[in-house]
């Protein structure tokens, strides 16, 4: 049944998903902050700043005014930065319908307060919405999405109804959607996974091989998930799309702005001049700042995530780091079920 | 404490294993069929035939006579085709200690019983030191264990001495080794994975994405740990060195020979050229036959594995199987711990 539903932010994500839901015959009105792109959306059908190959479906409306495009509207999907989050919630919440189903695609952590995006939303608009709010997390380069190449997600709620309204709306022939009532765990996964595709790319740029990505990719999901666990996620679900499934397409693809920036770390560049040659934010920088501030608060063993904070804010050398991991003492594997490691 | 261990099989594998000892100090006996690979091992030091570009220990023995090679020895490592493994527990069986501690290193299924490594190996040696069985699995390409590449893996055995001891000799400063309860777990997951690193070859070759591949790992992941549960592994398993590890290395490496055949087929050749092409035993497609074998004996969903088995052996066109496995009807993503899938 078509539905009137908004995207809310017009980056690579939230343009790839607006192009699902117009796929699915959905009426989609598309927002951004910038007149330029909407007009060019509107005109052209194309988003040359986010999406330059891509050809958008013809009936996404792009529009700039925030309250214009959330207004009554039964559907409304988040995908902004995280560092933007909680000023667009403020900004849409008194527009908002109070029977609105809310979807959000971002991944990270707001980095002042460590909070996790749904905790944000939640913070900033009505309870009863709140209450009703899923998550979109999965292996999806929006590149591929809007070209309608094979793709799977996961949408997470704590509400079994919102869950399977959110996979009604966006599921299709080319993106299958999974659902998963772990809320706290998929939007965990999401956000540090990104810590890991640092440290494999620096793994990839200091010349070590296969077998020692692959460690540093099993490894690292032990102990992002044993920092998800004390955080209420669900271990299982850290085996899923959202945990192995986007770690192993961040790590391996060499797309990935993550993966890219450690592979420079890795090959002697220090950190400003890598992130001055990226000219983009490398979430995984801010992410290793938030696991490591979470780590020591609720008092998790995350090594891996500890040597990358040392190389990036301590001047450690980043094959030092690799020898320390590597010289631990003997470890049992199902260790991450244990806060301390062991 | 330097110990005497004859490693069995003198593949890439079972050479790199027993230069991993040899580099601990150990006193290792390698045992081959090969008189001519004998020599050279003892001569000069190389396998030119499973690793030519490795340089072993020369404190390495290499012997021919399976009643020299193990009678007496504390400690017995097993790296043999899984093929081959029930033949030579068989001959060697009479001459092992009654204390040795066994280890094998082999990653399959013996086709015709369907039956797990340890299980064979428990058939044909007596009861009293199969009991201290430990499996050693895990991300390691021989090639880059033999070079002291930093590697991880993971050894299991139901007693837990076993695999201390096990651990112990084979840790080093670049082989990294955790240990695990779950030994069927540790045999299932390395045995199944390349099943779905033939899928992830095929995905490449039909010209599909990331998003593609990383759901196929992953959701390949869950239909391999619903079959292991069945079969009494435990989940978290799944998630360690045995399982997401050496299914990443698996399927992201070129060097994978599962990996290369499936890409040949996706890339529209048939199965007998590719074998042909190859021109070496691909595990990948025995595995598929003994895993579509014993999904239905024990009645679980493996969606990936059947349309693999239909594009091996029933002639399925690749593309139409990809479309078949897209097309499945809505679920839940923790359906792989019921049997059904759902």
């Amino acid at each position: 049944m078509r539905k009137e539903i908004t995207v809310v932010g017009a980056g690579s994500w939230g343009t790839a998903l607006a192009s699902v839901l117009a796929d699915n015959g959905h009426q989609v009105t598309l927002w951004m902050r910038d007149p330029k792109l909407a007009e060019e959306v509107n005109s052209k059908h194309t988003n040359s700043k986010y999406l330059p190959e891509a050809k958008l479906p013809e009936s996404i409306v792009a529009v700039t005014d925030i309250q214009a495009a959330v207004s009554g509207k039964p559907i409304v999907l988040l995908a902004v930065p995280s560092h933007a989050m909680r000023q667009i919630c403020r900004q849409l919440a008194p527009f908002l319908h109070k029977d609105v189903l809310l979807i959000h695609a971002t991944k990270g952590f707001e980095l002042e307060s460590l909070k996790r995006m749904s905790e944000v939303i939640m913070e900033e608009v009505p309870r009863e919405i709140s209450g009703r709010l899923a998550v979109l997390s999965g292996p999806s380069h929006a590149e591929e999405v809007v070209n309608r190449q094979p793709t799977t997600v996961v949408v997470a709620s704590e509400v079994e109804e919102s869950m399977l309204r959110a996979q009604d709306l966006l599921m299709n022939a080319s993106f299958r959607v999974y659902t998963n009532p772990d809320l706290i765990g998929a939007e965990i996964a999401g956000a540090l996974k990104n810590i890991i595709a640092l440290g494999a790319g620096m793994s990839d740029g200091l010349g070590f091989g296969d077998n020692a990505k692959a460690a540093l990719l099993t490894r690292g999901l032990a102990e992002i998930s044993r920092l998800g666990i004390k955080l209420g996620a669900l271990p299982l679900t850290f085996s899923g799309l959202a945990g192995v499934g986007d770690l192993i397409v961040t790590c391996t693809s060499r797309h990935s702005r993550n993966w890219r920036a450690g592979y420079m770390l890795g090959q002697g560049k220090k950190l400003d001049d890598v992130l001055a040659q990226m000219g983009m934010v490398v979430e995984g920088v801010r992410t290793t700042h938030a696991a490591h501030a979470l780590a020591q608060r609720e008092q998790v063993e995350m090594p891996i995530t500890s040597v990358l904070y040392g190389i990036l804010f301590e001047g450690k050398e980043p094959r030092q780091g690799v020898e320390e991991l590597m010289g631990r003492g003997k470890t049992f594997e199902m260790g991450y079920l244990n806060p301390d490691g062991t």
